[in-house]
């Protein structure tokens, strides 16, 4: 300890003398904005990309670029890992496990519940401690306040790093279950892609009447806006289990996706987007649940036939 | 002329005088609130629906219920029609077209832009006002300032009635092309339908680690609110028309949506919501566009091979 420290530290007034020397291994979108946000904050970053040439900007700004993902490792008590995928983050990592030991790691690579649960076993066997995160932002979004990032797994390493994080996002942690933070990032992903398509769709449909995209997104994001809260009410009516309720019911929701579906096709468009969300009440009418409310092909996803 | 009404009037001072008399035909989720705000707006209101036993609340609250669709015409100026599809309006109407002639007629059923189109060529044989509208509202919205109703075809009886259709809701005029409301309300309809059941496969895909669909909606409505902005980039692209840009490639989006697709197979869970979207973005990539831009994905939409 040196002398003039307080003989007891919280790991924050630790965090603000001697900031956590952290590594970034993948400087693709979301890598680059995390690390340039770390050497903003004053803590000593080295970074490390597979193909070469994309740490310019960051050693401008005060990284230090590893020429090794050993020496990345070597560098920091802290590794955060942004790469395209599993099968990347093992090659990058199975071969310095033993560099790693003893670290934290934190995994911010979008993969599958199960891929997270099992380097979380790998990580735990090399006696590394670690953190799987999901970034649930666009990269620019991070380190701005809308930016969330969602963890699960070692709660020691949350607890101890957090202020690292925070810089990043608005860090949420849900338990020990390394899988979890994966499972809520995907299920929130499949929200926001199925908007996205759902807007090109009907940026489609107008197209063939002249409109613009842009003209378009303006009615549409007023319109997503006033209608949001009915996934509240749809909630409320899957949590309830009962779909013989006065709600707007299947055969009235198939009716209007015919609409679409053959408006789509008279207008000469694909209906990639919005044939299967038909097919999904044809499914729940065909089962003899047409006249219950249409939020019930929630369970013809759940428990797939 | 009665002798204590003034010797011009405009529109709006007949209106407040002697307020449009209205018929409703069809009392269904949309025509029952719609026939509601009319009656206790003033208007002498008749209603008809082809199934008996809708009317009560409405003729407690004060609407005239009309024994025939012959009866339900002869009552009114203004007949504004919310029934199943467009055969249903032709099955009620078709055979009082004779006594439409000369009255506006408002039909706010969900049809393709083509049946709104016939539609209005059968009332101009007929001598009959058309004015084809789309409700942009669920229910519940109805009366409300966030309600919108759509409205393409004959200009004056948009002019002359827009006092009434600005009771149900905020009333915005597309021009005489009748098809155009329609076009515009399916457009918008298919972004809507997309983000509940988008939001479904992610409430499905939680269930699978105990939340409930309540928890999941606080999250979903917050990320969507927040990722909604995105909406406009992808919008000025599209408009743009060159996908070779800076941004998400479609290597990266097809990424994350195989390790959704995978993640909810892993889980028992359906993919029908989401692996739609990764053979879209699959194809833009057999067809040599991989590091363009993952918002091309709109064309494939717009030119289906």
């Amino acid at each position: 300890m040196e002398a003039d420290e307080p003989p007891t530290t919280g790991a924050k007034t630790v965090q603000d003398k001697n900031p956590a020397t952290v590594t970034v291994i993948g400087l693709g979108a979301m890598g680059r904005p995390i690390a340039a946000e770390l050497v903003k904050a004053g803590h000593p970053t080295t970074v490390w990309n597979r193909s070469p040439g994309r740490a310019g900007d960051l050693v401008a700004l005060g990284a230090a670029e590893a020429d090794s993902p050993a020496a990345a490792v070597a560098a920091s008590e802290v590794v955060l890992v942004a790469v395209l995928d599993y099968a990347s983050v093992h090659e990058v990592l199975d071969p310095v496990a033993g560099q790693l030991a003893g670290k934290a790691l934190v995994n911010l690579t979008t993969g599958t519940p199960e891929q997270a649960r099992r380097t979380a076993a790998w990580a735990a066997e090399h006696g590394i401690g670690y953190l799987d995160g999901a970034m649930m932002a666009v990269p620019a979004m991070i380190g701005r306040p809308e930016a969330k990032l969602l963890y699960s797994g070692s709660t020691e390493v949350f607890d101890r790093y957090r202020p690292v994080l925070d810089l990043l996002a608005e860090s949420t942690f849900y338990g020990p279950d390394a899988g979890l933070a994966s499972l809520y990032d995907l299920a929130l992903l499949s929200g926001m892609y199925a908007m996205f398509f759902g807007f090109q769709h009907g940026a489609a449909m107008v197209a063939t009447a002249g409109v613009s995209a842009t003209e378009f997104a303006g009615m549409a994001t007023s319109w997503l806006s006033a209608v949001m809260g009915a996934i509240h009410d749809e909630a409320a009516v899957i949590d309830g289990g009962n779909y013989r309720i006065d709600a707007q019911d299947a055969n009235f929701t198939k009716s209007a996706l015919d609409v679409i579906v053959r408006a789509s096709r008279d207008a000469g468009i694909g209906v990639d987007v919005v044939a299967p969300m038909q097919e999904l009440l044809a499914r729940q009418i065909a089962a003899g649940h047409a006249e219950e409310a249409a939020t019930r092909t929630y369970e013809e996803i759940r428990h797939p036939r």
